[in-house]
């Protein structure tokens, strides 16, 4: 589905509200409302209205929406009815925290190629993949149909991964290396930076 | 030194201007337009001069900013200028990752204090931490003087232990649960959310 003009601060917020419509669904509750959301997540009852109200009215007022079919639609908006394949380059701390990193699967995100260029990771299997010589990355993500690709090797080597990536044809790119990716246009390069957000955190300390 | 009505959008580029700003000096570049910051960062040169005007002129025309007095003005604005003792709780695959991640160090973060509840965790040692048994949260923490929090506990656990945290004085919370958690009000929690992250970039794959 293509919806027009919808701000990126709404899209931003979808996937929290999927995830806790999903939460409220596994409780059995039937309905969900704009305040159970910002009950839940702390924000304002009338943002979360105007979000949901770009896709249609799926709401009653007094009984809120049928969750089931909330979380459907939502899926369905974010492009996450099917499953994405990803391929993830670098299978140090990260990378191995990554691989067996439960909250990918529940969203359909699955890991199917890993590559390293450390000779005694190659042929290791690291949360159910076994890793690759990145040498063989080009042939292998191309092979795999990975659209999605994470970056998890050092500063020095990633702009070079990221472009390998995107000649297999990878379109999303999520960074964890702390350095700007330049990629072609078409790309999205997601920036995974903790460091950043602990700067950001501690500047308010002052207040 | 407290700065009033700075958008928050601009405390967010700050420390990536200042990443960018620290690696050109390390390969000895004297001055740093914003131009340079610009393309480095792919932003607008403009509105990298507005985010620095906040805090005064300290630019000149045709020349740049002098990197080393920018990167200390940044420092100082964020509140970098010192070292930030953190504690984490749940060394499992991202809590481990994490004690052993490089970039902490680089902006003063240093976990100080770690804990689990798994009797075979305490006591090993990770990224130079001893792992406490979680029973000693509140003590320790407080002992080591941690304003920071580092959450990587399983869902069901985080709202606890993000509680125990606030009751031992941390300030600040960055929680990798994927989870809403529910703190007083003089707290911050930033979330680190992966899969929401993918979640917004694939929506955009459908254009």
């Amino acid at each position: 589905m293509i919806y027009s003009d919808i701000p990126q601060e709404t899209i931003r917020r979808l996937p929290l509200y999927l995830r806790r419509i999903d939460q409220l669904i596994k409780s059995d509750q039937e309905h969900v409302s704009s305040q159970d959301l910002a009950r839940d997540l702390r924000m304002n009852p009338a943002q979360i209205r105007k979000d949901l109200a770009y896709f249609g009215d799926f709401g009653t007022r007094g009984v809120g929406y049928d969750a089931e079919r909330l979380a459907r639609e939502i899926r369905s908006i974010l492009n996450l009815d099917h499953t994405w394949n990803m391929a993830l380059v670098g299978v140090g701390n990260i990378g191995s925290a990554l691989l067996t990193y439960p909250g990918f699967e529940r969203r359909g995100f699955k890991v199917r190629v890993a590559f390293d260029k450390r000779e005694e990771l190659i042929g290791t299997e690291v949360g159910g993949v076994t890793v690759e010589d990145e040498a063989r990355l080009e042939q292998s993500v191309t092979e795999s149909g990975s659209k999605l690709g994470i970056v998890a090797v050092p500063s020095h080597s990633a702009q070079e991964v990221a472009q390998r990536l995107v000649k297999a044809n990878v379109k999303g790119i999520l960074n964890f290396a702390p350095t700007i990716l330049n990629v072609s246009d078409g790309v999205r390069v997601t920036y995974v930076d903790i460091t950043t957000e602990l700067c950001q955190m501690v500047y308010y300390f002052q207040e």
